[in-house]
């Protein structure tokens, strides 16, 4: 299944706050798998599968060898998914990964992260593998048994 | 398995604000049966069973026999679930029935109606039969199978 | 939802055989609502879905109210899903209440039950009034909020 | 998670007969990841979770790179689960891949090959790595994300 990562874009972020830990930058990252899960927190799949999904990941895989990040890419309504209920949000879902709130759009309604990478919506879970290059992009709901064989798979490359 | 409706305790509600309708007295809706899912928007059992199940329970019966209202009884965190966010909540999550604002503390947490009947928290399912009485108060995650049988009960009996 | 009774036709079966019970007739039922579920032991939709459903039915409601009755119609494969076959299915899925065994076919395929009824295959979920009189039938997976809100209606019902 | 190869147990199989296949060896599986599903046809938990989920391995990754063969290990009710009515459950529940018959027992309840490798009951999921030797066992229900992350490390080792 997995695909050769030759040519592989690498990821970049553009993000204005962090939530549950100081700023991270995906140099520092290199090394592990990342898992990047897109999502708005009041976004239907993001709250009932999404967010659960990477929950269970993070509680699956020891954190020297996957990183589990949010992003948080609020492209309508940004006064009622703030950055302070944001915290709210967390706090109640029990997200306790980093979460990365997407730089806004200063233009346009798209978030910063969100525009550079063309991603359609939310939920949508994004694979780095060891070297920060992106493997795989999902959008909408993600079957587990398929995440499964693309972390193990991920998680047994050497850098 | 329904119990006596004899001295059932008559429900009132103190909400200060409506979405998705005019302001609704209980005393129009004599005549109905009239479910009550208490509930706040970021409440994980809320989101991920007691809303959408209340939606389902809207589309399955019709609204000439049965009202689904939605009461949001907020005890922490007002201001990320102020009513402009419950009015996003509604959109993004397809709530269209009715939803009444419990009106705030003045002096304490709970919410005037949650106060009132006493209730330990969210989501918590009412049923009103049709001449207004409280017949079943459930606290947490409700089995469909169980619900069924008492909204046909209840829909069975004269007013 | 519930449709008026006036005219259903009377149920009745012919069975060869019972399991975890005396031979019961509909007569002696009259007075009870009757769920019968209609099955074969090696259909997956009946295994994984009608079965555990009828089973929790049974556990929700007085069994002086309701009667659960499993009727086994084989309409391919007969020796594999033979009556010792079908002792050792319900041992193992924990079924406890009265299955009937359709009548075998002498000219063709059909179980005399089946084919006096017409029924359409496996599942199929049947729920008979006070009367006897068959109010509703479901071919297929059943939603438990709508079996629910029948069966309460049904309850309601006085003979 | 995955734990070091090193002393892993290579497997061996002592089997009677095959469905959906000719006799296979372990020996010519060598250099495929192997997933072997030991279930008994009566077994709720076998039909309902591990064959389908087997299924959806199956449909998931590539038959050169793995193979996914049944073990039909009954320890009761031999007659109810003959080879025939096996024959009748592969049909009807979409079994498509290969079966073996787990070698009956001729002096107890235990067939061979659970007997051999002490297996707790059934279900039980077995992982063979591309040298034959035993990686994982996991007696009863098995999350998907966790077999997918042991699948995709096991498809990204050389033999």
């Amino acid at each position: 299944m997995p695909r050769s990562p030759s040519q592989a874009p690498e990821f970049t972020w553009d993000v204005s706050e962090w939530l549950n830990s100081p700023p991270l930058s995906l140099g520092e990252l290199r090394g592990q798998v990342v898992l990047i899960e897109v999502f708005q927190m009041l976004c239907p799949t993001c709250v009932t599968h999404a967010i659960p999904q990477a929950k269970r990941v993070r509680q699956l895989v020891r954190d020297d060898q996957l990183a589990v990040i949010g992003l948080h890419s609020v492209f309508e309504h940004h006064e009622a998914m703030n950055p302070d209920a944001l915290k709210v949000f967390c706090a109640e879902f029990g997200v306790t990964f980093p979460v990365a709130v997407d730089r806004p759009s200063t233009d346009g309604v798209l978030p910063a992260t969100m525009k550079q990478w063309r991603l359609q919506g939310t939920p949508t879970t994004i694979l780095l593998d060891r070297a920060g290059r992106v493997r795989q992009t999902w959008f909408g709901t993600l079957d587990d048994l398929v995440l499964g064989v693309w972390l193990g798979t991920l998680l047994s490359e050497d850098t």
